[in-house]
């Protein structure tokens, strides 16, 4: 049995029906201890099927995905005229075809802004990770060296990201300079950090009221835009967090990464693409650059311990977890419940995507 | 060869001899350029011989030492009456016999105050890792598991230290409220943390005047001594920074793990003996406690894949590594060359231990 029903199996005219293509964890009682609503859900512990997804579509008036449920006019069509809503738990709509729901006056329910937190501290922690070698000195107690550990003054010595009196100035760096390298800024403030660059978008206004705003907020010595060159040659810790896309396709790449410092680490939490991880690869092995910590790899998920960056010693990868912290996630789940709660009962969404403007 | 010398092997009544025991790193120049200085350091990459000190000793005016390198009375008899300084790089000298040293009237430099910052880092890296489940992650990836991956909205998700509108309050804990303490609940308090509590050492003075100005400059709701209890009941993350010793022998034994919350995780980078090791593995297994990151461990170093604590998945053990930045090994290194500089020349020691009251 790959599917459940709260209630009765007949869906009279006066109930909805809701199926849920994904994991709503502990907010699933917010639509299944409904009286008037059937929920049907997927249980396995796999993707779930289309198939699946299209047999129990039928006469279902919101259908609950992740990124992974392709939402097409197949399924709008399997559905049937009771459709009102698809609610996805994800910050991106990429699986869902919008003009289809423009046609049949469907709402779409997403969950932005909630994963800014998360995404910073995953951020701090690979930051952290990469300069202070946590991937080589973790395996290195697995693999039974400690007890013939040769320690010296310097072994496992790696850039240490806080300020110190012997060491006062520091520069992080973003490629990609919206909410969540804010938040990320504001935690390396506490750490000392004094200078922050990061690359505008192409054509953005001037930000040098924001800029100044976010320097004395977090009592930094400079908030500054700088150019991509600039970007590489200065940055003792730089962020990655630029949208996908052919714009911003391996952005970092060797001519980069040869300008970068050797004493540098480079974090990606944004997209894979952005980083050509075969020059990536080399600028680890031949030192052009001291580490990097990836939640999001270009190959992903095809990605083992044959892969050129999970090789390099100096490189941790992280299986794109970046948002997955508890409190966030069931917050997601929440809204997402919430969203189509409200898009079955003919309300309006708490965070619905406004699509005339993308189609 | 075991030994280098950086000119004449003969050592003339007008010339210091000083013996280097470990590793100076790039401000070993700081000895070895001077024109007034015979310098013997140990080369090989394994742990200074005791053969070898002893017999390189005779003569010196200064030494130079690791906490691996016991100064005891032999050595002192081996170099003779020329010693006149013992430097070591390190925050304790348990090595060195203090009494011999009076004895002698040998000054002693040490290095503390230098990894405050270093140490916070780490202990801030081993909490996000503990909690977002780094380790069990990274292996993951290593293991080739990536491809076939189950994703779910709340696969590898862990507790998130960072407060958000959705879930406002965090509570931090310490045990060992000193300068590293403070610099850690600097750090966090950028995260959003709201709540600091910790436990007084016993007999300490009244301290809420400087509590009052910790909550007030980081901005917190409240900063508050509490009984042992209440902090294993309250603390969201859990750090351990009190010094070791019969004290505080197994403090956080399986009573007090046992009272602390389903989603904590606990964070040693002070001393590996106040841990129950068994206690902590099985609170680990059977889910008292969320998670664990550990810099120190009391079997240390006789800690390999074996180990209970290793062998927990939600338990991140690193090689006492919580010190290892560069910037912080160099200051220590060459405060340790001038250490010995000024008391092979007969001057008063930049940070040198009043050894009068200690022994």
């Amino acid at each position: 049995m790959s599917s459940t029903a709260n209630s009765s199996s007949q869906t009279s005219p006066t109930r909805h029906k809701i199926v849920v293509c994904t994991d709503l964890g502990p907010t699933l009682p917010l639509l299944t201890e409904r009286h008037d609503i059937d929920v049907v859900s997927w249980n396995e512990p796999r993707r779930c099927d289309r198939a699946w997804m299209l047999q129990n579509a039928v006469g279902a008036s919101g259908l609950v995905v992740c990124f992974q449920n392709i939402v097409d006019r197949e399924v709008v069509d399997a559905a049937g005229p009771n459709l009102r809503v698809v609610s996805t738990i994800s910050v991106g709509y990429e699986h869902i075809n919008l003009k289809v729901m423009a046609d049949h006056g469907i709402q779409v329910g997403y969950t932005p802004d909630i994963l800014t937190d998360a995404v910073a501290d995953s951020a701090v922690m690979l930051a952290l990770m990469a300069t202070r070698r946590a991937g080589q000195s973790y395996t290195f107690v697995k693999d039974n060296q400690w007890p013939t550990f040769h320690w010296t003054p310097f072994a496992f010595c790696g850039p240490q990201i806080s300020t110190t009196s012997f060491s006062p100035t520091r520069t992080v760096g973003f490629l990609g300079f919206g909410r969540i390298a804010h938040a990320v800024l504001k935690r390396l403030s506490a750490f000392g950090v004094t200078h922050c660059i990061y690359t505008p978008r192409p054509g953005a206004p001037d930000q040098s009221a924001r800029d100044e705003n976010l320097r004395s907020t977090l009592n930094l010595v400079s908030v500054a835009p700088v150019d991509l060159e600039t970007l590489a040659r200065k940055s003792d810790v730089l962020f990655l967090l630029a949208p996908g896309g052919e714009a911003t396709r391996h952005l970092i790449d060797e001519s980069f990464l040869r300008l970068m410092r050797p004493t540098s680490v480079l974090v990606n939490n944004g997209r894979g693409s952005v980083v050509d991880s075969t020059a990536l690869a080399k600028a680890l092995k031949e030192g052009w650059i001291w580490g990097a910590g990836l939640d999001v790899v270009e190959e992903e998920p095809q990605v083992g311990p044959e892969h050129l960056l999970v090789k390099e010693p100096k490189c941790v990868v992280l299986p794109h977890i970046g948002s997955a912290a508890l409190e966030t996630r069931e917050e997601m789940a929440r809204l997402t419940a919430r969203n189509v709660l409200a898009g079955v009962l003919g309300e309006r969404l708490p965070v619905g995507l406004d699509y005339s403007r993308l189609i």
